[in-house]
This record gives C-alpha cells, structure tokens and sequence, in this order.
C-alpha cells in the first residue's frame, strides 16, 4: 500500500490564525483511494524547516503533498523549495502565464507584476490549472518518489485536487476503504454501542460508535478491491444495525436530520411550518439549508417573548400563566398555532431555556419541549440536555424538533402501507 | 525565546475522520505566551512512528505537547510511548484513581476495569486533573526539556490546558504577542487593503489584510515584554486604521457584526424584529446567539413563500407582480411590515436568491436586498455577491441585514448628542 504525507505550510497556521483543514481533507480523499498516511507536518514559511520536512517525508512516503505558500509575495516559498529538494528546475510557463492574467482581467483588475512568480513551473513537473484562483498547482514524479505541491486556500485547492491530483496519483491507488454512517437520535452512545456490542468486533467492515452535538451515529468502513466491493461487505451488517436500533435510527449516510426529514416530507407531499422560541430561526434556518426546501416550508414565526406567542400564535395567556412558557402546554398551543395560521399539514414548534443562565421560571438550562400538531396527531417530547452551553442546547432542540416531524413523516408512510 | 512542538495522535486524525482542532486551539495559546512553534507533526496510534516523532521533537525544540491517545484501550499509548522515551517510569497513582472511580459513580455508571490505565502516571512529572473527563493529563521536565501530554477530546485539553498546563510553562513564557482584530463590512479586501496600504509594512505592529465570508478584516499584532505595553503599540495605529476606513468598520475585537449589533441596540435601548425570506430564520439565529438578545429582540417572521408575504407582512401583490420577491420594492414592505405587526423600533427585511440556481425571475443567485424600516428612516441596499453558493450568500446577506441595523443605531447615537 502506497504511503503519503502531507506537509501544510504558512506561519499563519502555526500562530493558530487559522485551522488547518486542507490536512482533513486530502486525509480523507487519499483513505478512499486506498493510500496510507502516516505522518503529517506542519511548517512555517521558513525556507530550511520546510526544506528538512520535504527531506524526511521523501525518505519516508511515497507520495509527499505540500500546501501552501504558492501566493505571489516572497514569503512564499514553497513551489521553490520543493523544487530544490527534488532537484527540478523552475521554467516559465506561458499558458500559466496567460491563464493568471485572463484570471485578473475577468475581475477587470490589472494584475499585479508579482503574480508572474506563480507562472513558474517545473520542467520535468505536470501542472495543475487553478481554476478558482492565479496559483496552479505541480506535480513531480521521479527517481521512485512522488511530490505534489497546491495552494493554500481551501476553495482553490479542493477542486484542484479532486479534477488533476486524484487521476495523477492513480497508480498509488490501492484497497479503497469505504464508509458508511448510521445515524441515531434520543439513544445515546453507550446505549447504541451496547446494542450493537457484538459488531464492535467486526474487522471488515469495522463498526465505531461516534457521537456528535446531541446524536450518537456508528461509522461502517470496509477495505476492498473497488467500491462495489466494499459495499457488498458494508450492506448485510448495515441492515442489522438498522433492524436492531429501530425507529432511533434517523438516517443512513444522509449527513443530517434536516436533510433526511426534508426529503421524507417531499417523498409524502406533507408540508411544514415552524413555531419557535428558544432555537429562534434555527429550524427553519436548518430546513432550508437544503436546496429546494421550499415546496415542503413556507411560513415560520419566531416568538421569542410570551406576549407574541399570544398575539401571533393565539397561545392562551392563561396556558402561560399557569405552566410557563417552556412547558407542555405551551408548546402544543404554538404548535397548534402554527399550523392554523400557515395552513401547513404539520405545525412544530420549539421553546426551551437554552441558557446559560436560569431562567426566572427557575427551570434549568437544557430543559426543551418540542410539540407537532397535525390534524391527526398532537405530540411533545421534553429533552433535558443537562448542558448549561447555549449554543449546544440549541443546536439539540433545533434537532429534536426535526427528529419528531421525521417521525410522524416515517410513520405516515407505514400507515399508508397498511390500509 | 522558547521553542515548543505539537504533536497530534490519533490513527482518526490521519483518515481525516475527525478534524484537528487541538493544534489550532495550543499554536494560539503558545503565542500568545510568547512561545514559539515551528513544527506540528500527527502521528497515528502507532508507537514506534509516535516515539520517533517524539525524539525528534525533543532534539530540536524545549518543549513537545502530545495531545489524545490517553484513552482506556490498548491502542491509546501516548503516555506510555512519551514516558518510555523520556526515561520515566509509570506509577499508579491512588489519587488519579479516585478521581476516576468519582467521575462514574458521579454519572452513575459502573466504572470499566480498563480505566485504571489512565491511573498511571510518570513517577518525576506533575499529574494535571482532568475535571472533564476520566484521563488525567501529565508533564515532565528533565534534561532540559519539558514533555506534556494532554487528552485528545477539546473540551477536556482546553478546560486542562488553560487552569494547569499554562501555569506549568510560565517559565518558558517570552515576550508576549497581542492581536486586535478591526472588522469591516461592503468595503472589500482589496480596497481595504488599499486604503492602509503604508501600514502594511509596520513590524509592531504588524497589519495583515484576512477576509471571511463576505468581509474583510485587518488583524494588528504586537510582540512587547508584556500585554499592556503590547496594547500601547496596538492603540495609535488601530485608531489611525479605524479612522481611515470609517464606517466600513463596523467593530474592533467584537468577534462578530451579531455581537456588534445587539449591544448597540441595547445600549441605545433600540428594538428590532426581522422578516426573512432567503436567510429563513438565520438573521434572528444569529440575533439570539447572543446571550442577553431578548431586550431587544422579540419577533421575527419567516415568510418563504410569496402568499405569506402578502398574508402575514402585508406585502403588496402588485409589488411582487410587477418587481417580484427579489426587488428593492419587496424588502422595503416587508421591513414596514414586521415593523408594523411587531411594533419594534427597527423592522428589518431579507430577500435574495442563495442560489444554487437561478430562480424563475430569471435573476442571478447572490442578488439580495436587505431594508429596514424605522419611524425616521427607509433604507434599502443591494447586494451581489456574484457566487452560486447557498451557504454563503445566506451567511451575506445575514450579515449584511445586520450590518443596516447598525449602521442605523450608531448615527442613531451621533443625531442624539448633535441634538
């Protein structure tokens, strides 16, 4: 199995300027493609330490990405180094040359002299069009050893690498790893662990508990020859995981709530509004996230204090008086509320105390209420986080307020079957 | 000045499986102590590759933080890998196990036998409590060196790292680096750049031109023998900066134009609701973020469909027959609506195309128009971000609605005292 490293450059990573997340990415597409990494480094715009980092990834890896430091300024100094390691000149290169200026002139600005660095390339080198910025990329292969050097910015990097890089490092190709990811709500991760203890074990494909912001998914990640492979190894172990875990399981490699419930509403023409106090904008920001959420959302109010949950949600003064406005009660009448206002098949609602702080109904941060109101169906689930951490508390209710429209979505679906 | 290396373990980290925050979160820290790092390396849970990243780590820098692989289970070997090559031997410590045993009863779980292994702890070092979690972190300084390890999971390294490991380096603290960060907004990076171009060259403190999701900002950082002093470098050119660039700037050191804004509004004890129609609850998302939003924050609405428009804001159906929902004319009604309906001083109104297509209008994704509406004052601005991307043009155009309101609040402040 072929092995790369990944050398980041620039001080402004070191300083923790900025995070690094170039290193993930090129971590993950190269697992993929069945190469190993086994060291990555991170670098300043220092000419010896990066010279010495590209020595010793060389004598350890086949392959050694480096990005980072191609800009046009004399701190960057990468392209240079690199090239000096591998002994390979740099030549001027008229495409590259002719593609930085046509880069300037579309943003009608005058390009500045210094960006002709950027056009240099070496000789015995390939070179990678940046097609989101002046900097292309290089790739070099020789005496047995592969370098590749790309630029820094995620934007132009990540699409560089997918179109030129992955096709120039082929042949390093080896086992693909695949994975797939179940995802749960309201379980936990020591209880999805447990049920699904024995799988644990597996080797191929492995199964690993994760948890993430309120929700535990396990990951599935099989080694084979080609993807298709692999998945036939993912498959038999995926169904049992979801036969076992049930209606906790949400998702299966949907990446998140608001897609998968967002496309089950589509799937049954059911339509939604939104009702929300303590997440204020964050269910209804999540739900269209996904392009085309528009046919499934139309209408959602925010009532962030009690006298407009009366005023627009018509939730009774008395309900608020008597429970407060992050109980039961309150969250059935604004889910109500929603849904006769909107005309909406499915109204859901959210009030909670995100915190940090008490608040003066004296409830705890993280106590949550989520309630649907449908024309067959009325629900509210209480969720106490236990977290005093604002953003995480709303970030849960946001979620458990999709996860029970999911629910009856799912459930809706059954129903029909049966009749 | 002393010379620190991070060194990140974890075989999930080199599969790009989870992104390394922790290098980010220690290089910001060590430079702010004055201490300077010129490698970062990763390693997976290996320990031949982890120990011989170690010994080079030692050889060219004072102090090397390990960081994760202090886990219950047999591939967790950061400490025992660390201790074997600084020659310190591993003692159980009654101490570190109470703790341990503490942190399960405390949850109510049965602690596993495996745990005991974070008991251990190196003989000559200092045990740093973890108050997060059951892996105690542990330093050693010997031979002139200091080697620290510390547990991969933030919220225990970050909580551990600021209470115990900062105080355990102070000796190796120099001078200190102070950033302040000036915010601005509508102006442009390269315009920015332009417009301070000569202070560009200072050396303390430096200025460098960064930008961020539709704004751009100027970080000024100054290397002095303590923060006050480094603070004094700071002043004379921050406010030379923020004089120049006027009201483009809309914060220094705020973080953030939500931060910015809510504290406006409460200092001159303004009230805002939001009606949004492409940004869908993400303009009061971000209101709400802030702790506190609720004295000036009360209402907003999510009108996503054109019907509710014209329902629930009183939009005119002529406007959106002749000028449709993405037009000046749209965004002006709709701010006067919420305005109306809430009765806060200031409605404010969203409406664009995110994209990633082009909608039926025919109009281009990233055309947004933000308005808002007050007693005094109807404004309406225009934007295009000429980018067909949903997730940005939403954040935009978010911030650009915010950064109206506050343009309005501060000359809010300016009529009053000319008054």
């Amino acid at each position: 199995m072929a092995v790369c490293e990944i050398i980041s450059v620039g001080t402004e990573i070191l300083l923790g300027n900025i995070l690094d997340t170039n290193s993930r990415f090129l971590s993950r597409e190269l697992a993929a493609m069945g190469i190993s990494v086994f060291h990555r480094t991170t670098v300043g715009d220092n000419k010896e330490r990066l010279a010495q980092a590209v020595r010793t990834a060389l004598s350890r890896s086949d392959i050694v990405i480096a990005t980072g430091g191609l800009g046009p300024t004399a701190d960057d100094i990468t392209k240079e180094t690199c090239c000096e390691v591998m002994g390979s000149r740099l030549v001027f290169d008229e495409e590259a040359a002719a593609r930085i200026r046509g880069y300037f002139s579309g943003q009608k600005r005058t390009m500045p002299e210094s960006n002709f660095k950027q056009a240099y390339v070496p000789e015995d080198g390939v070179v990678f069009t940046n097609e989101n910025g002046t900097a292309p990329g290089a790739g070099i292969k020789k005496n047995g050893k592969c370098l590749v050097v790309l630029p820094g910015p995620p934007f132009e990097m990540e699409p560089m690498f997918l179109k030129y890089v992955k096709p120039f490092l082929r042949e390093y190709s080896g086992s693909v790893l695949v994975s797939s990811e179940i995802y749960t709500m309201g379980l936990g991760e020591s209880a999805m662990a447990e049920a699904v203890s024995d799988l644990l074990e597996l080797e191929n494909p492995t199964v690993a508990p994760y948890c993430r912001m309120g929700e535990a998914f396990l990951r599935l990640t099989a080694m084979a020859e080609n993807e298709e492979r692999a998945r036939e190894l993912i498959k038999p172990v995926s169904d049992e995981i979801v036969r076992r875990l049930g209606n906790s399981v949400y998702g299966v490699d949907c990446g998140n709530i608001e897609t998968r419930t967002v496309n089950l509403l589509k799937e049954k023409g059911l339509t939604l509004a939104t009702a929300e106090s303590c997440t204020a904008g964050l269910v209804a920001k999540r739900i269209t996230d996904i392009p085309g959420a528009s046919t499934v959302f139309k209408h959602g109010v925010i009532t962030y204090a009690n006298e407009v949950k009366v005023k627009v949600l018509g939730v009774d003064p008395g309900t608020l008086a008597a429970h407060g406005a992050v109980s039961e009660e309150t969250a059935l009448e604004m889910a109500a509320g929603i849904r006769r206002i909107s005309g909406a098949d499915i109204g859901v609602s959210v009030t909670g105390f995100a915190g940090p702080d008490a608040d003066e109904e004296g409830k705890k941060p993280g106590l949550i209420y989520t309630a649907i109101d449908t024309a067959d169906t009325r629900i509210c689930k209480k969720t106490e986080t236990g977290r005093n951490d604002r953003n995480y508390n709303r970030f849960v209710s946001a979620s458990r307020a999709l996860n029970l429209v999911r629910e009856y979505a799912e459930k809706r679906g059954r129903t029909n079957e049966e009749q």
